[in-house]
């Protein structure tokens, strides 16, 4: 394979914020040009697909500021530093959803925008919850409500772009591929 | 469907770039305390699903700065302003694989990051490939390197997690699972 490889000759980091920070990277081409990178920093993040009982894939509905729009998604949250990625999804799906469970399998991850952020999202599923007897609170910016629909529920929804967040699409449909729904 | 929408009552732009804007607000949350919010505004993107005579998808593999490596993706680019997407799809095709198109079919569309980016990936596919007679040439800071997989070579790689990229492991099962290739 062909080296594409860019060289970073100067990094200025221009915002550090509590999710995300911005560093503008001078980089020399393989051709020997210069060009700038913008670069969002992000801390990753984990996405859970959590099946009841009775076979409902369990999502939350949430207000996304960035869209000025409430999306369905299924839970996720980013991972706090230093933390592996099945303890945060533990912590996210009983804050969320007010299940827990004690067999969370992993499922596959996934960058999100290579473009222009390093976000990486770790998938997990669990098909055995039980419901907490005292509710976590969700962060305190951060309002969600619950849905419960079928895979044929959720896929029509997927269908029409009423589920429009890549995460959650997706991981419906490898999980559907896979037979693991 | 309980309204949890966010009121902005200020906004600050702390920068604007070639690809990406990055703006921090400050907004009342439904509870009435305040938050703020970082927020990477992208002008959209499209990405296609090449597919050549002989059932092979069409692949490109490109260094990505935000990761320090280079990845395999689906051809994809950026939308210039008031641009329609279908218009940026066949734009892309062109530079990033020598081929043309009269026939570029809309699959879906899906959010990639909602959580801090308004990034909206239009995905298109096509069937009929023709090589172009003049080749165009890429952005001058792109480089990529073709690479043409079966389906079955291709969700493999999905698998394994060589194929890390969420906006092609997507549609490569969205179309799988439509029975499209």
């Amino acid at each position: 394979m062909t080296n594409f490889e860019e060289k970073t000759f100067h990094s200025e980091t221009i915002f550090n914020g509590k999710v995300i920070s911005l560093q503008v990277d001078d980089v020399s081409l393989p051709d020997g040009k210069t060009s700038k990178r913008e670069l969002v920093k992000h801390p990753g993040a984990v996405a859970i697909i959590p099946v009841t009982e009775d076979n409902k894939i369990v999502f939350v509905k949430q207000y996304r500021k960035a869209l000025e729009k409430t999306i369905i998604e299924i839970p996720a949250g980013k991972l706090e530093p230093g933390e592996k990625p099945a303890i945060t999804a533990l912590r996210e799906l009983q804050e969320e959803t007010g299940y827990t469970t004690e067999h969370l399998t992993y499922v596959t991850s996934f960058y999100t925008s290579p473009g222009f952020a390093d976000e990486i999202i770790y998938l997990y599923q669990t098909q055995s919850l039980s419901k907490l007897e005292q509710p976590l609170e969700t962060d305190e910016d951060e309002f969600v409500e619950l849905m419960e629909l079928t895979m044929e529920e959720a896929e029509a929804l997927v269908e029409s772009e009423e589920i429009h967040d890549a995460k959650t699409a997706y991981a419906l449909l490898y999980l559907k591929l896979k037979g693991l729904l």
